[in-house]
């Protein structure tokens, strides 16, 4: 089947037009949840995170069964800059480690039951350097979306983009500067290990990629300043929610990718939870700009969708206890408290 | 094999002479984690977990392949004192729950792949009401840590001590303003569902409590104010200890029993990490007492294990990350970025 979109304007157009959550599924789960032999609320967030996923799935007694983890990996040219503690080859290197099955992600995801898949994105032609120009063209820019769109498995119930591209979070600072307004300093961190001298030279690139980039709008933001994977996950993220694939956000990269969906069309990312809050400052700024609480505060900063991988196991407890739990009456368990027990 | 103890006396001397951490195995674990495919310091606290594990199983490159989840449960004269939103019949109600694999704990260990036990002590004849004098006599505690000393499985290699017990966060907040001081209001919360005026009545409660309870010392505060639950949990925690299997505390409950063995020996505890933090109030600030810092902050206050079972996830995947993932030198990858990179 052909993708549903050749222009950004037609991308844009599908964001609008994508499916919401069933709130039926939503009502049935609530009041299945409140049948537990639980008190109310004892499970925290399990509680609401059972309910939102019931409610994209369609199904109040929804399981997660067959999560997918898709890699993507894009090069930058903005590493022309001096912007990355490690060089460009890197990110090739780690490709080839990811489908050797030897990095962080792909042992989170043997932990979780997840299927990992890695797409390299043209690794051997870097995007535009932003601090001069844009990365790509709309052309490039909707090949990108394509391959993320491709990628996502109709047949998974839980999605995670990850990401690897070196100098991928100078793209995701100038995204959200761009998007979100402050200075540049806001939203630069030390990415893979920069010193503060690194620091304040990639923020000054950012507030030049910026400037040198004056197209506003979340599609023609991501096309300017992002970069193949971050195109890519944000095409994967649409692609799941055209599924009712229900999204865990993984770090800075991955949110500024999604954040250009928000920013194109409102409420694109509400089947999307966030999974984790990571140790690159701009991250927890950036999920409190999108209203997304985390569900894991662990201080990563890896990348490669390792924080929404460790939150797969939580998604997973909470449709567990949902789905499985036994009631009150199906247990023989007395005396539910009600408002005077 | 009998039980190396027969008084609480000799159970605090078994305390301190528990082994400690192999500090070869933790330098190895640091040594190998620098030459991950990662930037240092990129998997945050998975790290410290990792270097903490290997340490206790003496095993550079360990991994968790068979935890253990015991629920204990007890029933606490106190409830006379009208402690609880629930009745005392729940808790075996709950047992018969957990044994027919009902129960929130049930499916979170399954997940987990966890093997998940059940001990219920003695349900029919309720502990000693705190209000008015001891919970246990020193045979009675020393029979309850006894429970719990024998439940662990010594093939295990990650414990969770869980619990079910109607009344039972009166009884760790008597615990724990005896042995950290403050006021009773300091350590109440709602429990399973108190509310305004039976919030108060709690605190009145613990307070008198603690007052009809002069001794003081871990296990002495264990036998006047625990119960039969919390007291196993304690055995159970020591237990492990003695065959270098680390703990995953799970909520305010679990951590009283816990704070127990901190206050008869300090570093009792330092085989046990926080796995989450509970709603209910007083945990947070027993585990600041205890100087440890909570992996995960999900609003749960289930008890059963819940929060600890889910913590699991977060010690395998640590523990996977770094016995599974390549080095730089195995992969291939140049250019780990040194001080000036």
């Amino acid at each position: 089947m052909p993708t549903p979109f050749v222009t950004l304007s037609d991308f844009s157009a599908l964001l609008r037009d994508l499916p919401g959550p069933d709130a039926g599924s939503i009502a049935t789960a609530r009041a299945r949840d409140a049948t537990l032999t639980k008190p109310p609320g004892a499970l925290g967030r399990l509680e609401e995170v059972a309910a939102w996923y019931c409610g994209w799935r369609g199904d109040a007694r929804a399981r997660v069964c067959a999560p997918q983890v898709v890699v993507f990996a894009g090069n930058h040219g903005v590493v022309a800059q001096g912007v990355s503690a490690f060089p460009s080859e890197v990110t090739a290197q780690m490709v080839a480690n990811f489908e050797a099955g030897g990095a962080a992600v792909n042992q989170l995801a043997g932990v979780a039951g997840a299927r990992l898949d890695v797409r390299a994105l043209d690794l051997d032609r870097p995007t535009g350097d932003i601090a001069t120009g844009p990365a790509m063209s709309e052309a490039g820019c909707v090949a990108a979306l394509t391959a993320g769109w491709e990628a996502v498995d109709p047949g998974a119930d839980l999605f995670v983009a990850g990401e690897m591209g070196i100098g991928n979070t100078t793209s995701a600072a100038a995204i959200a500067l761009a998007i979100h307004g402050g200075t540049a300093a806001d939203w630069v961190g030390r990415g893979t290990g920069l010193d503060d001298a690194g620091l304040a030279h990639k923020a000054q690139v950012v507030a030049r990629a910026v400037a040198a980039n004056p197209a506003r709008g979340g599609l023609a933001v991501l096309a300017a300043l992002g970069g193949r994977e971050l195109a890519a996950m944000a095409g994967a993220i649409a692609r799941a929610r055209s599924q009712r694939i229900p999204v865990l956000l993984d770090g800075f990269i991955c949110t500024a990718a999604a954040a250009c969906l928000e920013a194109e069309v409102p409420g694109a990312l509400d089947h999307a939870l966030a999974a984790h809050v990571s140790a690159e400052p701009g991250h927890a700024r950036l999920l409190d700009r999108l209203g997304k609480a985390p569900l894991l505060s662990l201080g990563l900063r890896l990348g490669e969708g390792s924080g929404a991988v460790l939150g797969i196991g939580v998604v997973q407890s909470a449709l567990a206890c949902h789905s499985g739990m036994a009631s009150f009456s199906e247990a023989g368990i007395s005396g539910a408290p009600g408002p005077e027990a």
